[in-house]
């Protein structure tokens, strides 16, 4: 695999995601190659762009035949580092836990549910395929046990930072956090943040400038 | 309240609802006034970075004061499109679709969910709050008599682009897109997406990265 030769910028990293699943795409239609000008089209971003963020990772194109998709798709994965898999526990069991939990387990192989928390007594002991279904006074213990690596957290936003604390002290890697709040963590700590109210307000923006250009 | 002499980037777009979520918490704690280096502890970015922003939009600071929470919080929400109401549909009633309901009823006031579709007949005249649950052959006629201006889609994948291309015929105006492909839409549509899988694919690399420096 080739190697990174600089840090790379955060805007770049947002955008990985995205060629990959458009890869992925073109492996289900099985299409081999593609050229950057081909790749703009489908993804929206110049081919300019695409040659330059592709370029951070040294490049994968050759002069003439484009991409290959197989190759590119891999590559990218590797610099994502989905070319592992990863111990996951979801901590709240709301709508939204449930509904990330099947997402989860129907796109995302190389994510594993080993645990799912809540705080309601009620649905302890049921299952969720491989993953039992536990109250929050057993996260810190099972996650030092199982060295799970990644938490998603998922439970009311007052509750959010003491969660994230426990998961932290019983040695997680990094938190996928799905809550209002943004949280204190450690600096060897990975995070992503998905706020839902952040998203919607700026498609309020985006419709507000529309009107206003209109 | 102050109008915008320029086109703003989206960066900055994408940080003005996290600065808001920041002064609504102040205001909550009774904090009237606050400086734009607190703003800076609180928020994580640096003051110039704060002080840079809000100039966009004309700047709202004194000097020697700092900025008023109520004031900054309302224009704010002023260039967001927040000091308005909208009435909105969701089109997809899984786990996802009940998540987001049940999310935007406690936390989004100025959204009203007026109505909500779903594939399933069983569903059928089941309501969520003020809102009648329907099945999807009765979105057009509703979205256009009803003057519905956004629509959330959690629909699978597959059927994503067509219940797009629906409201869009319908007259909506704006679409938040919580599924995991992305949509062809008129330029006069505004769209906002949350991708998980990007979001979760991004996490992995922030530890893949975290792990490489250790």
């Amino acid at each position: 695999m080739l190697t990174k030769d600089k840090q790379i910028s955060k805007a770049v990293i947002k955008r990985l995601p995205r060629y990959r699943r458009y890869l992925r795409e073109l492996q289900k239609k099985g299409i081999e190659k593609i050229s950057s000008k081909d790749l703009s089209k489908l993804i929206g971003y110049t081919a300019s762009q695409i040659r330059q963020d592709l370029n951070n990772f040294g490049g994968f194109g050759q002069q003439g035949y484009g991409y290959s998709v197989n190759n590119l798709h891999d590559e990218i994965g590797g610099i994502l580092g989905l070319d592992r898999e990863y111990k996951m526990v979801i901590v709240g069991y709301g709508r939204l836990g449930q509904a990330i939990a099947s997402y989860i387990s129907r796109n995302e192989p190389q994510f594993h549910i080993v645990g799912i928390f809540d705080v309601k007594q009620i649905i302890q002991d049921v299952q969720f395929k491989d993953a039992q279904i536990m109250t929050c006074g057993s996260l810190y213990n099972f996650v030092r046990n199982e060295g799970v690596e990644i938490a998603v957290i998922t439970v009311p936003s007052e509750k959010a930072q003491i969660v994230a604390d426990t998961v932290v002290d019983a040695g997680i890697k990094g938190i996928w956090n799905l809550t209002a709040v943004d949280l204190e963590l450690p600096e060897d700590i990975a995070v992503e943040n998905v706020h839902m109210s952040d998203s919607l307000h700026a498609l309020a923006y985006y419709m507000h400038e529309l009107d206003e250009e209109a």
